[in-house]
């Protein structure tokens, strides 16, 4: 939420949803701007400490732009002549583990929220945040008031649960990248989660497991359609990530094309092929808590083999640093070699289950525009390449094309 | 506290205390501004709504600024050096009454915080709010901070209160009138609570009732003093606001004078002189909520009398209609006047218990300054007058002359 103005307009949209006879639970986000805000002043007064040294602190700080927003909600509410009551998370109370800062959600009650829709009340619920077992207010981390909505919303046993963003729905792909790209009216929980984790940053991909586990049907719209609209055309907008198979038997085999540009691949070439060199060579690498995506081994030759995986851009340097210092040494192979010139790209889709040769028409149109295939990763749902990261856009165009997304759907 | 870099003094005024030995609750307030901030927001959102239409929300809007302030300075006492760690309200948990926006504390729990301070942390207490029996956040009101503080000693049982404010204690009367007023070294309770009441804003009259009750000692001492200056001189700054009389007895007579040109004066002329007339129109002022300070009725002559009182000036029209229009006609009395242009001023000091005519002496200056008196109420340990309001600083320094407050303490 942004200024004034933009709380009072969710407020109206609100009332407009309550008056047609909904129960509503809202779930705001803070104020734009108000939590770098605070996380700016907490970095100036400890410049020399790490914010993990004061994690606790931290989400005590935090929390309130939240909490501020909550209660301002609850006013705009009450001025438009609805009953509102807001409440933190310690008051709901949203259950947390004690991981500050990064906290996972365990238990919502319900009860009191409940009471309140059934007195005929709005009831705010402030996002981003709860408590431990000891009560110390905990934070969600990036994105955690989606997470706290779907969360709600699986403890409430929502009808659908509507996030309201900054874009108008999923796409097939980015349209920054692709003009031709369509908004989905549907998508699936598995898709989502694909293409969450690819890079579509419509949602943060922890609000989207946590719709699956509980199987919360999820509707990403846009928070600057105006809020007057009809409200059948609102609650038929953005796109609805649901749970039922059926309702896609008909529809196109690839949803979309997912890319990333975020990671980059490291190569350990020729590693005397024995067991245990996987282990050898990731172990190291994941308990320097670095996460890896893609990965690769090649055949055997003579006794070598090479073996490839990709990490987070960001961690590439400690990667190397780690593979050479530590694990070349001991495991006899002859080289590590990296680069962070690459892109992921993917096709996903949920009709590629029972679909055969989805992923060699991918193979054969990049092929065709002469488009080098480095690693291929490939799921029930998705298949990943990783290319020369300049052919990225080429590749999106070419495959978004070619399986037929540029096309209204049938 | 201001900005982050007064944060930061407040901190490395803590840690001194703390470096020395003691434990230590620091309540903070918001950070300057904060507050405003917050409010302006909620009426911006409900131009049309009374504040207390939507008392509970503005309570839950309100508290984050003391809860920001409080997690800014346990992550500064961190960066000092220092463990640390900050409660809301709730979570100590301070028991509140449901009056939101100017709650009561009803209970202090001191288990957490007493643990917390044996291992060793600096705590910090988020101040001026508290949560119902329900769970509810609450506030306490203007100065709700101080009594936050000192609600939270009394439960510490703590050696000393130590409250920084705006200025560097409490004086003979304000500098700003008399040039030559001293700092007091030592005020005792109870003059406290008669200057307090009588416009010395140095602190809020609840957090001296709050004092008096539990017998805090109460040291009031200016946050702008430097963070680095001795300690044992710090100690001693201030004023500390006591309750052992000894200390008292070799003290003077007047501890100080205070005034007020917040009060109006009514006066209803030629009533009848009867049982039940002070209730006939007292009570109806009460029953408006206007609260009532001096009260004179002067002797009856010839059946009839007349009946004086002050209010606040805010409450003088409407005070003035309610007579007028109800209690006038039943009451038979001849007239209702009013007089906004007065003042009150009060000598006080617990040394007038055992010293008569203090009060006669107080009538001597004022008549050779050719002051008139139109009231006069008396207590234990103050004589205050009524008189026209521009003879105010006229009388106040013959008065702090007089009794000798000029001269530095013996």
């Amino acid at each position: 939420m942004g200024s004034t103005e933009r709380i009072r307009n969710v407020a109206k949209r609100v009332a407009k949803w309550a008056r047609a006879g909904h129960q509503m639970v809202v779930v705001p986000s803070a104020m734009s701007g108000e939590t770098n805000r605070l996380l700016g002043l907490a970095k100036e007064l400890a410049p020399s400490k790490q914010t993990t040294d004061y994690e606790r602190e931290l989400d005590m700080l935090a929390s309130t732009g939240e909490q501020a927003s909550s209660a301002l909600l609850a006013i705009a509410l009450q001025a438009e002549g609805l009953q509102s009551v807001s409440y933190a998370g310690w008051q709901v109370p949203i259950r947390t583990d004690s991981a500050y800062t990064k906290a996972r959600i365990e238990s919502i009650d319900d009860l009191r929220v409940r009471a309140d829709l059934d007195a005929g009340k709005v009831v705010i619920v402030t996002g981003f945040q709860g408590a431990d077992a000891m009560g110390n207010i905990t934070t969600l981390g990036r994105g955690g008031s989606d997470t706290s909505a779907v969360a709600v919303a699986a403890a409430m046993k929502a009808q659908e649960c509507l996030i309201y963003t900054d874009v108008d729905g999923v796409y097939t792909t980015d349209p920054r990248v692709v003009p031709q790209a369509r908004r989905l009216h549907t998508v699936s929980f598995e898709e989502m989660l694909e293409m969450a984790s690819m890079g579509s940053k419509v949602l943060q991909i922890r609000s989207v497991e946590f719709a699956g586990k509980y199987r919360v049907p999820l509707r990403v719209l846009s928070s600057f359609t105006p809020w007057d609209i009809d409200i059948d055309v609102e609650a038929r907008s953005g796109t609805l990530i649901t749970f039922e198979e059926d309702e896609h038997m008909e529809q196109a085999v690839v949803s979309g094309i997912a890319f990333n540009r975020d990671e980059a691949k490291i190569s350990v070439l020729g590693v005397p092929d024995k067991p245990g060199i996987a282990y050898q060579i990731l172990g190291a690498i994941a308990q320097a808590n670095i996460d890896v995506d893609v990965i690769i081994q090649n055949l055997s030759k003579d006794g070598k083999t090479d073996f490839s995986f990709t990490v987070n851009r960001g961690d590439f340097a400690k990667a190397m640093d780690l593979l050479r210092s530590n694990v070349l040494p001991s495991l006899g192979a002859q080289d590590v070699v990296g680069d962070t010139k690459i892109c992921k790209v993917s096709i996903v889709g949920i009709g590629m289950r029972s679909h055969v040769g989805i992923a060699s028409k991918m193979f054969g149109v990049l092929s065709e525009e002469g488009i080098n295939i480095q690693m291929i990763s490939t799921s029930e749902i998705k298949t990943s390449v990783v290319i020369d990261e300049k052919y990225m856009e080429l590749a999106v165009r070419a495959l978004h094309k070619a399986f037929d997304l540029d096309q209204p759907a049938a």
